[in-house]
Formats: structure tokens, sequence, C-alpha cells
């Protein structure tokens, strides 16, 4: 029962469940979190990319972080993405977030503007120097458009900038970079989280700490069955539960053309949390595409291969 | 002496002056908006791209259109930026603009999240739908990476939802879709102005209705001429006046490698107008690199050269 | 009758007509050809982008320089691309243009290489030292992937290096930078095409010497007349044309999400020229898409409204 | 002794050494290629990228395989690159590569051309079509600016297009979709090769064939110590030698800002063949930069920490 900030394990990106009114749905969210505690998870990640976070107004991020953290009560540690362009915005949501009582911020690099490495090393500094939690840097090109050099990170772990790292941009190579530059340099406690859940297992194997997965809103269990394999050193049947998750992973493809790819993967794992019983509705923020019935029937169907419904 | 949104004329994007402490240097902005009222503009543009939006808190946010807008005091119209990752979040500013009596509101895409032509025509719809005010779009790949298609553009202004386009994607042809396909459509009063500082004649002369330049902070006299000898027909002056403006533009460029493109633009700007005696201080918003003084001599004779100081 | 290179006028880039069993259709080709002197062209861009020429084996490329030359013997200069990866490439197709009898060569940056401007500008120097025929340089980032900076180009124009260049980048503003550049630096004789044929007035305007139009192909009469209407100072004309051909130009648009934008492109050129009678049969070169009735059909009503049929 | 195409190993792609006139060192590539067979290595791939392939005229693309096939003379399957922009270009060099005795073709998508997935089925189903040999795709989207989608590679193997693949692109996932298919659809004998050299051990894990890594030029006896540890399940000996070659690959960046990427790492490995006697010149093909004398100590002291020299 500790506020500690987490240094391993799996920690899902905590989704936001909305009412049909587009408001934070308080009853669906804290089943959600039990849902996730349930599954033996080790901690919990609020207003990430999975939770929506862009979609929610300042008012929902604080009702979020206020009924998260005041269900989970110190159960397992809560990181807060604190999402914004810049360091002066970020401060805002890191003074909020540890107001609530969050273990931990969670922070990307700057974003809207065009950035470079010394920029994105000051940034994550005046965030750091702002704020008593513990800073972790949030690497996800795809929605930056800018790549955390390893450099980068590893000197700012060094300076006692940054606690860890959750590494979202698909970069296995960079991410096994940042895990053999800490052990040089001494730095073992910077905590290394990857985001890439279909290959947790082989970040585990390169010497990554945990994992931050999205689909482990859907299916937490399975992540901490493949998590403690790994812990025990059963790569076999680390490998065996990855595998069967990549395939439960096909459900964020089901959304047409129709939509981007952030509505599609959204809206199923919603749909998926709605058809297994956790949460109230569907529903995603605006101004996502929800998906229609025929691609909720998918979702349908690959939860019943995965034996999850 | 009215408040009605602008439909065309020389609209620049109001630089924020910073105090070394980095608050709002409330003194140096009503003197920065005196010198662009001086220089005969039709309008301001505040809380956009140049006026480093994406590095102000709420709370500078909010000084800025509370300065401006008392100053200003119905002289010109004065369009807010309203810039954040989706409509509800967008709104939320929206409404603190509309309190403030901004004449029309400017948004981006979304951005952040990997969005879609369907959902981009929701996200402006869902704005619209929350504020009285008019709403141009602004389209600015280089920040959201994506481009705004041009006919859902003509279809969002068929519909009534946007007055205007902001257009900075430096796509001229995609400019010349837009202005055509508004006069296919009868849209005529659908306001289209560039942000392409450097190709204002050819902007006008396609049938742009006005221009919204950063550059024009430095000089907006010569923004002006431009326009005004465009208006009257003579584009052998207006297209004098651009060259004169794309030689001083050159000043954006002289941040060396170890500073972003930003930095560089953002910080030539604040020096130009502090060696011009316009603003008290060229500090620029964290994490921003700051100019040298190499670098600042650099914009010195910039500035020179084209008879400004 | 003379086989200079060029430096200004209308250069359409040549489309290359296919059989069926997709050789090269030299009658279908030879009668382009004449439509094409007959619209007034000042000169031709054989083995360009829009003459298929990534599909084009060696012995295609050198048919078409065979038969284009041979037919057009000196009426008006021919410039011959030689479009490969890297300068020792080019430089063997740089020996079969000049044996044919090319006015001048037309390359790219390198590219399937990861390129930097230092090994562009030696590229550019290894093909101009291995012949005697000047040398354009092809600004095309679609294709290639990188841009060429305008201090790259005005070093080499200085050098004697680049006769000239085709800027198909879409960057008006880095246009009008090589063109104020060689004014400044007394590099008149550079000749400057641009390759945007949306913008070609805007182009001139700015002080473009002469375009290289791909939809050309189909109505040389009517770049000719713009360019036309431009020399003599008639800009309203001159727009008035650029806008009838930007109407026009929506045929390359025609091809459906189950194809390429370049499949969709060449595929309606060289439809039209065989709706108008110029070209035996629309093939496109695999692995290209070819239109299908319908798409035919809405090329069809294109050529309609520009009464081109 | 046998021809028979590869289905897996350690396959390096092989460096090609120039003489300092830019000639195909033919003494020095016998030698190197006695180098790689003398690591142990499984096959070989010339006239790939880490063979310069983009900067060989087709005189030297023949030269190598000539050289190379006669002097392997069947003691290992020799691959060999058929790059070029589309089909019927890659056509004329399968030819080539057929009737010099080459095992296999390795090709890559289309690029120049704007793809799309039914073109990039068709250009291999072309290829396919055109030979008796194998064809394996190259994934390699930093040189072609497009990736292959698993179910187009998935679909080509079922028909017997492809027999096998190699991915450059360094999405892991991405290679997992493809191995995870292959097998639920039963396509065992689709080989499946990794060109991500710093991810070979998960890679291999994940199930993945074997390797192609151009590391491996510099040291071929650790990727084979490394492939062997694996195929008899020490994953711990194999990870070390991973991350003692990941150290190792370091020297690739030495190469400063004054040249791209490609120049820093394959003047790398020429000068670190160079360096260990392997090859007389470190020269690399124009127009790439040559590393200086302080570049090529720190390779030097890259392969001395690797106990290499």
């Amino acid at each position: 029962m500790t506020n500690a900030a987490p240094s391993s394990g799996v920690i899902p990106p905590v989704c936001t469940p909305l009412t049909p009114e587009r408001e934070v749905d308080t009853a669906s969210l804290t089943r959600l979190v039990d849902h996730l505690l349930e599954g033996g998870v080790h901690g919990l990640f609020v207003l990430g990319s999975s939770s929506e976070v862009a979609f929610l107004p300042d008012r929902h991020r604080r009702t979020v972080l206020d009924i998260v953290l005041g269900h989970v009560a110190g159960q397992v540690p809560v990181l807060a993405g604190v999402i914004d362009m810049t360091a002066p915005r970020v401060v805002d949501h890191a003074r909020v977030a540890a107001e609530a009582g969050a273990a931990g911020l969670v922070a990307t690099a700057p974003f809207y503007t065009r950035t470079h490495p010394a920029e994105i090393a000051t940034h994550f500094r005046a965030i750091a120097a702002a704020t008593d939690l513990p800073v972790y840097a949030y690497d996800l090109p795809v929605s930056v458009h800018s790549k955390l050099p390893a450099d980068v990170l590893l000197e700012l772990a060094a300076e006692g900038v940054l606690a860890g790292l959750k590494d979202s941009s698909g970069d296995e190579a960079g991410l096994r970079q940042v895990i053999l530059g800490r052990r040089d340099r001494g730095l073992e406690s910077f905590a290394v989280f990857t985001g890439s859940e279909l290959t947790v297992d082989s970040a585990l194997w390169m010497g990554a700490d945990g994992v931050v997965p999205g689909l482990g809103n859907v299916d937490p269990h399975a992540y901490v069955r493949l998590y403690e394999a790994a812990r025990r050193g059963d790569w076999t049947a680390a490998r065996e539960e990855q595998e069967r998750l990549f395939r439960l992973f096909g459900l964020v493809n089901v959304g047409g053309p129709h939509m981007g790819r952030g509505s599609s993967a959204l809206g199923a794992f919603k749909a998926a949390l709605h058809l297994r019983g956790v949460i109230d509705h569907p529903t995603t923020a605006l101004p996502q595409v929800p998906l229609d019935a025929a691609e909720i029937d998918q979702v349908k169907t690959f939860l019943s291969e995965a034996a999850l419904i």
C-alpha cells in the first residue's frame, strides 16, 4: 500500500468511459479500475493516449484523476499523463495531478511546435523543476512527430530529471539502446517500459522493466501472465501469451476506411470493454467516428476467439 | 468601429512579448498593438502560432486576450486562436475568447491524435455549434501533420460552419482549389487568407482576400502597402514590396543548428521588434533556445538592409 | 532549327504511348509529338515522370529517344530525363541521350539512398563532368524524398554545373528564392521552369521562364496561350487560361481508392489522349492499375467540359 | 554444395569494394567473400543496399555477380539484389542475375513512383512471372518510402510468387504479423529474414529464420555465433552476442553532420574492412562523402573495443 512511483510491471493506460452525452462515466470508470486491479496489474496510467486524453477538456481530466485516485486508494501507484504542447502548459496539468495524488507524471516531447533535441531536454528539465513527482518521458512519434533521442534520455536520467521512459515508438533498436545505455552508465533506477503491446516478450527479454499496454484494458490478466512468465524465466510461456494477444489485437483494425486508425482502435477497446460488461457505453469522444454494428460484431468475434466472452 | 469578423486585409498574428521571467509583458504588448495599428493593419490575430500559443498556459492566453481586446477597443476586429488538440478542448478556449470579446475564432484540424477527413469535419462542426462567433479554419500541416482537404472546407463553408480559412500550408494549388471552388459554389462570403508571407502577391492575384503574415509584426507597413497596391491593381508595386519582404524574411534563418526552426523564427521576430524599440525584451517562451549575440547581430543587419532601423 | 538547350517556354513532358503488349507504340508517339508541336510548344521533355520513365526498361528509353529525336529533327529542342538513383547510373543514361541527340539532360537528386546537400552537389557535379550537354536539376520531392536546397542550386549554377531547374516541388516560396537568388547573383542565364501546372501564371509572374506541364500533353494549345499571354503582359488572360486548365486538371483524380495517385494521373492523361484521337491505346505500364470504364467516362466528361472533344 | 535458395541462416549483404578510381576491386571482393565464408555464413546477398547497389552502374553490377558467383562456386547459395524502380526494369536485372547463376532474387516495392498495395502485388507477380528463380521481397521503407503490407506478402506467398522476405523495416510487430500469419496459413516454406541487425535475437525468438546483417561484413563470426546459439536454444548466449554487436554497431554513426547517414554507415563498414585487412581501399561510391581521418580513427576504436583488430 504505497504511492511510490512504479519501476516495473504491467501498467495499463486506463480507458476513459463516457456516457452517451460524452461526460465521464464515473461508475464505469471505477468498474474498469476494479477489472484491472482484479487482473493483477502493478499500476495504472490515467490520461494517456488510450485514455483519449487528447479529447478530454481539463474538467474531465480532473474528474478522471479524482475518481481513479480516490477509488484506488493506494492499492497500486497511479501515473498521470500531463499531455500538452510544451512545458509551460504541461506544468499546469502537473500541478493538478500532484494535488490529486498521482505517483508520477508522464509527458511527451513538445508538439505542435517544431522541436529540437536541445529543446526536448529543456522541456523535461522545466517540467521536473516544477514538480516533486517523478517524471516519465513518453516516446510517441506517431502523435508528436519527433523521436526522443536515446542520448538525451540517458543524459536526463543521469541528471535526475527523468525517472523513466514509456517507449511507444515501435523502434526496438532504439529501446535497446536506452536499455544498454543505462546499464553502461549505471542508471539502473531509470525505469524502462514498453508501450509496444505486441512485442512485450522481446522487450522484457532485452531488459525492459514493464509494459503499458492499451490492450491491457481488454485483457489485463493475459498481460500479467505474460509478465509473470517472463519474470520467472519461462520465456516460452511468455511468447505463447504474447502470440495469443497478438491475434486479439487484430480488433483494433475493425474500423473501415470511413474513420481514422485512432477511432478504430479506441472504439474497439471500448466496444470490447462494453461487450465484456465492464463499462456501460462504448461511446468515444468527439470528433472520433463511432464503430458501426458490423464492426462491433467483429470485435465480438475477436473476443470470442480469445475466450473473453 | 465594429466587431464584425474580418473578410479581407492584412491581419498579423500578434507576437506575445514576455518579460525576462517569462510572464506576459503587457506594456510591450500594447506597444506592439499600437505599432501594428499605426501600420494600418485591418485586423489582429492573437494566440496564433507566431504568438507562441503552443507555449502559453491558459492564464497567459487569457491575459493576452484581455490586454489586446481592451486596448484595441473595437478599432479593428481581433481574431483569437483557440489552438488545442480536439474540439472538446478547443471549445473551452472558445468560451474564454468570446467572453473577452473576440470577433472570430481560429482553429486547426485535430492534432496529437491521428485524424481523418470525416473527423476533421465533425471537429469543426462541434466547435461551431458551441459558439456564436464565426470560426476560421487554420491549415497548418507543419504543426498538425494533416492537410485540410479543399472539399471538406467548401462543404463546411456551404453548411455555414466555417466563415473562412487561414491557409499556411504552403500548397498554392490547394489554395487555388478553395478559391475557385468557392466561386463555383457561390460561397463568396467564405473569406480566404493566406499565411504564406512570401507569396502574398500571387495569393491575392489568385483571389485570396488577405494575409496573416508573421513577418507583419516586424514590418506591418510593408504588408499594408503590398495589400493596397494589389487592391488598386498595381501588381508590379505589389511584387516589388513582396520581393523586399522576401529578403527581409531571411532573418528567420539566423538561428544555427543548435536550435529548432521555430526557435530561430520566433526569436528573430522578437529580436527585430526589440531592436526596433517596440518591445522591451526579446525573450521567447520555454523550451525554445534563445538567439545568441551573433545571431541577433544578423537580425540587425537584415533590419538595416530593409531600412527598418 | 536549332539544338540549343531551351531557356524558356512551354516544354511538356511527353507521355510514352504503349501497345496493349506494353511495347512502345512508336506510331502513337510520333502522332503525340506532332500534336504537341502543332500546339506550339517550345521544346519537348522525354523520359520524365509523366513519360512513365520509372517503368521503362533501358531499351524502351532508347526507343523513345530515337523516335522522338528522329521525328522532331531539330524543330524544337528536346530534353531527356536521365532518371536513376545516383550519378554513376545517371551517367550511363546521359551517354545514351547524348548519342541520340538530346539538347539537354534532366536529373533528380539521388534517391533510394538517403542523401545530403553535400552529396546532392557532388552528384550533379559528377553528372555534368561526364557530359557535354547542359544539365537541368529536377526538383521532385514526391518521388525522391528530398528537396533541392536553393543555395545548392545557385552555387551549382554559379559554377556552371547546372543550366537550369525544373521545379516540381510545389514549394512556391522556394521557387521564388531561386528566382530572386539568381537575380541577386547575376545568374540570369540559369533557366527556371516550373512543373507545377496549376500555378503557372503566378510562377511566370514571379519570374520563372517557362513551364513543364504534364497536362500539356492533353491540351498543349492552352499552355501555350497561357505562356504567350503572360509574355505580352496580359496577366488577366493568363489567369483565365490557368483557371480553365485548373478545372481540366481534375481528371487526374478520377481513379478510385483501388489504385495509387500515379496510376490515376497517368491513366487519365493517356485516356484523354486516346479519347482525343492522338494515341491508339490508353495502356499504362506495369504495375500500374488501369482506369476502368466508369473512370474513363469521367475523363470524357472533363474533356467535354473543356471543349476538347 | 548446392544452389538451392536459402531458407535460413546468416546471409550478409556483401559490400562492394572499390578501387580509388571507383572501379570494382575484384581482388578485394574475393577476399571479402572468403572472409565471410570463413566466418561460417550460410549464404551471401550481393547487390543489396549495403553493397551500394544504388551507386553501381549495370556493368559494375554484372562484375560483382560474375566475381562472387565464380568464386563461391556453389559453396553457399548467393542471392542477388535486382533493385530498380518498377517490375519492367527489375526484370532486366533478373535476367542478368539468372545468367550469372544466382540462387534467388531480392526485389523491393516500386519506388520513385507513388505506389499502392495492388500495384505492389502486381509488381512482384510480374517479376516472378519473368524468372525461374525464387523471389524474395525486400521491405525497406527508408529507401522506397512504402511499407510492404503483411497481408499482401502472405497472399503472394500463398500464390507461390514469393519465396521469402527480407524485412529491414524496423517494424518488429509487422515482422511478427508475417511470422504468425505464415504459421496460421500453413506457409512455413516462406522464409523470413530480418535485416534489423540489432534485434536478431528477438527476431529469431519470434520465429524468423535468419538474418541479413550489414554489420556481418565486419564481424561475420559473431552473427554466426549468435545464430547458432539461438538454434541450439541458448538464448542468453545469443543475447550477449547481440549486445556486443549492438555496441560495435555504433561505428555507423562516426560520420559527422557534413554527410548523410548512408555515407557514414557504408563508409564505416568499408573503413572497418580496410582496417581489418580484408579490402584494399575504404573507397565508397560517388556521390557519398568519405569519412575523414578522425572519423576513421573512431572506427578503429570501435574495432579495438570489439577485439576485432
